[in-house]
């Protein structure tokens, strides 16, 4: 069997099932994300299916162009975090002026509930997927990206999964940082980390440890505090870091909700202790505390993650490529 | 022909128009918002709809229902300003909790495209909508109430439109706030205010002024200043009022984004005018200037409106209400 690329052949279900010698009810279970199949099966159906070009049928098809445009998947991790919103309206931007509809949903960073939820949205039949992934492996999303369905990722790259993604430069971010403090004579220097988890913390912290080091400023773990996902947790690390014995003499706070944790501490104890925070924010300038940000464009994400979305929905097929944006650090406010 | 109320009646298009006195293509295209049907027709047929009961056909229904669950459209100004992408999080997390999903909007403070991104949504069989609404007439939406789409307004009523709402108290809010300011002897309050055609700028520009009525403050137009859509307008606007012969000795911006434009002039000179703004936002407490917030549950309005919504898609068919969510007044930063 063999297929010429450009011409009229449409590879089915059943041949898909003849390739991969398997029946057309394990394709079908494949396909439609059944968890129950034996991997090696699954295996056999999804190069089956990569093998011939099997696209979803002319009905679903249909059925997705029922309206007058199509819409397309957003999942990001919380639509309450300015960051993410600001990343969403770039995204929802650009949808609209593709004449498609944006479904949006927040895993609050919880990788079964991304699971669900994107599945979910392919049940729905969306052009496309753009995607803040929350889980520690995307594997499950291969199935989908076999049979047609696009996928970007936003912010931090998939796990286990070859896909386009839309990255930011952290740890050029995170050296600068680190060197800008280094310059102002900064030798202690406190770091405040979210969930190592996340691979953007992994990515920031580990860029900084490496600066510091080739500074050959002495490795200081009681200088280091990952695991912190609040605002409170926050500011009970900062407080603690403060009181030590050897208290650091500026801070790096690695996103914005660790930021303004370490502001209300450092307000509330009229500190001037200099602080650089990853991420931008609404009201940095207007902080009453000298504030230096690492600071990226978030819309621009959302806008380049979703135009490259659409060249792909418009059937661009080279291969998967990695977009990394690039950050730089500003003053924000001199306090 | 009578209905049962109860019984297995379903009225079809063709009963409908029969009632209405109209051909069946009339119905269908008063039922699909064809915008170039006799406007006495339409009334017709919208009165024959509201009389039979009819409801969009069951193949609709079907393919409404073909995935695992229902969407619902969420229509709001900008999803980038944080009061409303807070609450976009309480209507996701209530869809979320109804196992349906969520397909967002922004309708960027322009009525033409908030009628088209609603119809939109509305051709995609979304189960129900929430609207923040832009324009200055939601007539367009009746037919889609008519034939069975539940509608809930968020934060703004419709106009010339009976349906469901979720406002805030905004008389007592901005009441609250210059009584605040009166008690502390200002009499020369600035008002900052955005567009009057946006209902809450009205609602709340209305009750301050009858609050200094009240307490017998001389009207001063000079210190009452609208149509400030943007920061760098509002912060131009501030400067002149500041630089004016008699200028106030205190602020009352109407929103978080007046508040936000009035912070930064009023750190630029150094001055500590007592402000009170409407609308909270992250960081109000960590301003180094003294700010007393008009404040209100954003996600507590998104998560009520959907709720509202989903009893209404459940068939909850009472008559339309509005809900008034409370404002407080919070001292949220001593500067």
């Amino acid at each position: 069997m063999s297929t010429t690329g450009e011409g009229p052949y449409r590879p089915t279900m059943s041949d898909v099932a003849r390739v991969a010698g398997v029946s057309l009810k394990t394709v079908s279970r494949v396909v439609n994300h059944v968890p129950t199949v034996d991997p090696t099966l699954a295996e056999r159906v999804l190069a089956a299916v990569s093998e011939l070009g099997f696209r979803r049928n002319d009905l679903a098809r249909s059925l997705r162009s029922r309206s007058t445009s199509g819409t397309v998947g957003l999942l990001i991790e919380d639509l309450a975090n300015p960051f993410y919103s600001t990343m969403a309206a770039g995204a929802a931007q650009c949808a609209l002026e593709h004449d498609t509809m944006l479904i949006t949903a927040s895993s609050e960073e919880d990788g079964e509930r991304e699971r669900t939820l994107l599945l979910e949205m392919c049940e729905r039949r969306v052009g496309g997927l753009l995607v803040v992934p929350a889980g520690a492996d995307q594997t499950y999303l291969r199935a989908e990206i076999e049979v047609g369905t696009p996928v970007v990722f936003l912010d931090r790259p998939p796990t286990n999964l070859r896909a386009d993604a839309v990255l930011i430069d952290n740890g050029q971010g995170a050296r600068s940082a680190i060197e800008y403090l280094l310059a102002r004579g900064h030798e202690r220097i406190g770091v405040l980390s979210d969930w190592l988890r996340i691979y953007t913390m992994r990515e920031r912290l580990s860029a900084a440890e490496a600066a510091l080091e080739r500074a050959g400023v002495p490795y200081r773990p009681d200088l280091i505090r990952d695991g912190l996902h609040t605002v409170p947790e926050t500011q009970a690390a900062v407080q603690r870091m403060l009181d030590s014995p050897n208290p650091p003499t500026a801070l790096f706070a690695l996103n914005n909700r660790l930021t303004l944790g370490a502001l209300g501490v450092l307000n509330r104890r009229h500190s001037d202790l200099m602080l650089v925070g990853f991420d931008d924010f609404e009201t940095a300038a207007l902080m009453p505390h000298p504030l230096t940000i690492v600071s990226y464009d978030a819309r621009e994400m959302g806008r380049v993650g979703a135009e490259l979305l659409f060249r792909r929905i418009d059937g661009e097929g080279s291969r998967p490529q990695t977009v990394v944006l690039p950050t730089t650090l500003v003053e924000r406010s001199a306090g």
